[in-house]
């Protein structure tokens, strides 16, 4: 059984319904027109709510109209494309953060059993809409993906300098506090270091990502 | 007179201290034993609270020990080093994780007027300890920045392709929602446009300077 994902305000709201959802409940305040409008296209009932009811019905502190609840899109299919592998990442924001550059740079996401759920409203919000236009899939053991991808672990420090090598990459991105451990690192092919400036330092687990991206797509 | 800022949690206390700032407040809970000795050393008065008031003097939801207040370091002077300009970004989060990025790729960071105070707890907190290990400035005007800096605008669309130009640089990130204003794209020497997949995909600002950074420090 999948469960119901929320979506809040008007982006997120139109990039699903382009996307083909079907939404359960669909929640917009008077002055709403676009949402009634749309909804009456798509032949889907609006349930009038006063601005206190989307409140109580959003996880944001100030969501916008309208609130609107569907079941999850079915997994995708995994794919030998360059994906970035969220492995352990536990902050919401940047999981969706990452999810809306991935689509930019036209990557597939997919995420270990130990990382954050990608369909919580807070990483919807951060994906902005792209959830519904990348692959976003489940990698239930790092192990396997070194049969179809270049496998590269993204590190703060070069331990190793990797020579280039083909893609398509799975690009391991760690937790935000431990990174990744040393048995994942084990089971890369190659080793990326974004150079920094002091030994203090250290980048934002969605930064760190988008320029290691970046970087493979040169 | 400069206000007050506010220190959450044992990694920003501790970059703070590093950098000689002297604590107004510094609250911290019994078994912080790190902070009671780092304090001891300091010779600053540590007051005992509870987990409870602990989370009431912060603005995290889940604050960890210790909470400090401080007055705010004295602004840096502008330099003739490369250096992002905040143009009217209003998220915090974002531009404290611009500064984490700018202080990792030995870059300043300075705002316009109408940018989110960048010495907010938000902000500190995205920031990692980073605002105690760069240069923070502000601009009154784009238009002076030509003087001392090429600038360089980062737009969403390659409208210009523009050839490489010598540094230092002053590159303009503009607001979430906005972008740059055109009177503020017609001040720059040249135009940035990160390459991206589809036309309906765009970066989280904060990822889109990261990337931009990179490239420049090529």
């Amino acid at each position: 059984l999948r469960g119901l994902i929320l979506l809040e305000g008007p982006n997120l709201f139109s990039a699903a319904a382009s996307a083909g959802l079907r939404f359960e409940t669909i929640l917009a305040t008077e002055d709403d027109f676009d949402t009634h409008q749309r909804a009456g296209r798509l032949g889907q009932r609006v349930t009038l709510v006063s601005d206190r009811v989307l409140s109580a019905a959003a996880d944001a502190d100030h969501p916008r109209s309208p609130v609107a609840s569907a079941v999850a899109p079915e997994e995708s299919v995994p794919r030998p494309a360059n994906t970035v592998i969220l492995v352990g990442l536990s902050d919401p924001g940047n999981a969706g953060t990452i999810i809306r550059t991935a689509a930019a740079f036209g990557w597939d996401v997919a995420r270990t059993p130990n990382t954050v759920d990608l369909w919580g409203p807070k990483t919807l919000r951060a994906g902005a809409g792209a959830h519904f236009s990348t692959g976003i899939w489940s990698v239930p053991d790092i192990a396997t993906l070194g049969d179809t991808h270049t496998v590269i672990a993204t590190l703060p420090r070069p331990h190793v300098v990797s020579p280039p090598m083909p893609g398509p990459y799975a690009l391991l991105v760690g937790n935000e506090a431990h990174g990744l451990d040393t048995e994942v690192v084990t089971e890369a092919h190659a080793v990326l270091s974004i150079p920094m400036a002091g030994d203090a330092e250290s980048l934002n687990a969605a930064v760190a990502a988008g320029v290691a991206m970046y970087i493979l797509d040169q």
